[in-house]
């Protein structure tokens, strides 16, 4: 989404490729390699290696997911190369000990589907023309049990151990398996089978990825650097961005969908977003909060804008503003003001719709009220009605919300 | 060596076999199973798979691997199958960490020729025509890196580092490499291809073993027992027989070597030997060491008897006897009483033997010295005089022992 409103960096100096590229990290590892990397990158005309894995067995992306391929799509923009890596090969394995029901073992079929699945939706970001797609099956599922042991041999329980979520669980006594040890081995040498330059992905896959640049310079590689950014919360503002909190903006999710999401952001949540996912500068961001404090900017159309934002990545323009007109016609029938007006009526049947409209002083006149709801201008709880002749059966207790014409609400509450 | 002196149990009660077979064990891990299958094999006359396995980087047997070869010795008497797997595999891969520089890596070539080695020695003990040899690369180099992840999968890493030596290293903060963690899993996946009955090993073997019983379980297999044996106290009676400690009997030592070592034990540890290698029951050392105590018996007697018992073990007992005699003839010419009596001569040069002999009193004249002589009967310091003229240089401070006849011994001592 940075990508769209930027222009081709491919010359951009090292030192602009690097502000840009650390903007809104959390680890880089380290700062000065990288440096050096695109210095050399910049000098020799040769681009960098940029990986990055994701799990095939969730092939919904979301907007958490969508941080990391901006990013990508940010590399890709400065001229280098991005190997988008399918971890295949252990969602074909699963879980062997059977402890985790919840992971599902995919077949090779399987792992195809969400491969297209996937090039569907990564390809709204990045461009396909300058993203090789590679799956870890290829050199995994040749791999040896010898092999696998040296690659056991190049780490040791006590390092594992410290990786944050082990650590965690070892110190609650829930069983860790063997192979779950293996598996971030397996991570860190596809980084050496590809030889990464640099490989991104979100802050809790940074000890995975320090495991590549390990193994890397066990093989006389130049470790690749590493890059995290931020886990995106939810629509919730609380857990992490995920399918099964069902507190996500999928990029397969309509433009409906997209937009609707958006607009139920509590304020703050939406600045985090603008500050993650668009290309506003923290200058910008710092205006905006300036504007809306003074009234200069109204809340509602910031939110608005970012919706139409992220509808315009996975679509386009044109249904991005088809979007947000639809949802002000939605918007303007569904407003209703807190400090509404009461109006009290006896119960009483056959009530002429007319008659509230009147009396509840939305119109001076029945006839008036008849030509508003010809006009289509007159709603009970968000519902146009149609029949200017409608009789009403007004119970005791009932509460509805009368509106007639653009702004006028009324509560109508039926007494005893 | 148990074996020499045992008929053929092949009709041997199966309450009668656990008995046997228990005897000296320092784990049963079961009785009750262990009974239940020899019940079984006794009524099917099916024998049971008893397996061993040994490191082929060590190729020197030596009497702590006995202990273990003599159990396998009586399951073979009893009719039931032996296989001595050999652990070529990790022999083969060594250690990836490159952490352990003391453990050779073998390759193809040198494990073959290990595996002649072995062959020499353990036939030494067991019946060849009941033992199968088997290599354990045989399916672990067909096994592939998935094979080895589901097998990783079906342990945990807790329960792994309750593994005493890992424990141990884990809380002293010593590297332990993942790669350690996949050999006892290798080994316990050894059980289950060989579908083993029953495994023997040493006590520190306990761990590995039950990780067979574990993976057999998993396989549907009924899990094997397990059956662990002490570790043998070296010839220092401190620490474990090893070759790297140079405490060792090894199988394949000389008649001479094996006889010399073995006089050379502590009393204590003697019996040690006697009670773990031997077929000696509690009753007969019991009585044993009573006769030791009342003088009934003799220690270097008792002694001999166990070295002839290790060199007809390996050997045959005309060799046996052999080193007996031999021994006994160094030792008699060594033999010098500690409450020897003292005879102390001024210093003087050219003193003629024949008087030194008549002056301390081993014989009553000189011509019977000088007969003494002739007949080759007096001895320096444990070697023969040939010279009946010998003059010799007595000089302050000297001492040596004379001996003159089967048993009279003086020591000569030259005063200042």
């Amino acid at each position: 989404m940075n990508i769209k409103s930027q222009n081709n960096y491919l010359n951009c100096k090292p030192e602009d490729q690097l502000e840009r590229i650390r903007f809104n990290s959390v680890d880089l590892v380290s700062e000065e390699e990288l440096l050096r990397k695109l210095k050399k990158s910049f000098k020799e005309k040769k681009p960098l290696k940029i990986k990055a894995g994701f799990d095939p067995s969730r092939p919904d992306l979301h907007l958490g997911h969508v941080i990391v391929l901006n990013k990508l799509k940010l590399f890709q923009d400065l001229g280098h190369h991005v190997v988008f890596l399918i971890g295949d090969f252990t969602a074909q394995i699963g879980d062997p000990s059977g402890l985790d029901k919840t992971r599902p073992l995919l077949n090779a079929k399987e792992v195809k589907q969400n491969a297209e699945t996937y090039s569907r939706q990564v390809f709204k970001i990045l461009d396909s023309h300058k993203t090789k797609v590679r799956f870890n099956s290829e050199w995994m599922n040749k791999m040896s049990a010898v092999d696998l042991i040296h690659l056991a041999g190049q780490h040791t329980v006590a390092r594992m151990l410290e990786r944050d979520d082990f650590s965690k669980r070892f110190k609650k006594n829930q069983p860790i398996c063997i192979h779950e040890f293996l598996y971030p081995l397996v991570q860190g040498y596809d980084s050496v089978v590809l030889e990464s330059d640099v490989e991104l992905g979100a802050t809790d896959q940074l000890f995975n990825l320090l495991v590549g640049r390990e193994l890397q310079k066990r093989k006389g590689q130049e470790p690749q650097c590493v890059l995290t950014f931020p886990l995106l919360e939810g629509l919730d503002g609380v857990r992490k961005m995920s399918k099964s909190y069902n507190n996500y903006i999928a990029i397969e999710d309509s433009p409906k969908e997209i937009f609707g999401k958006t607009m139920k952001l509590s304020d703050d949540l939406m600045f985090r977003y603008y500050e993650l996912l668009t290309d506003k500068t923290n200058q910008e961001l710092k205006q905006l909060k300036e504007d809306l404090k003074t009234g200069k900017a109204h809340p509602m159309k910031v939110k608005m804008d970012l919706a139409c934002f992220f509808v315009e990545c996975f679509y386009d323009t044109a249904t991005a503003e088809k979007e947000r007109e639809n949802f002000k016609n939605i918007f303007s029938r569904q407003e209703v003001p807190s400090d509404i007006q009461k109006y009290t009526v006896s119960p009483a049947e056959d009530f002429w719709i007319c008659h509230l409209i009147c009396e509840s002083g939305l119109s001076p006149s029945t006839s008036e009220a008849r030509r508003l709801i010809q006009g289509r201008a007159v709603e009970i709880d968000g519902e146009k009605v149609q029949d200017s002749n409608l009789k009403m059966n007004l119970k005791a207790g009932d509460e509805f919300i009368l509106k007639a014409g653009k702004r006028r609400f009324v509560k109508i509450v039926v007494g005893i």
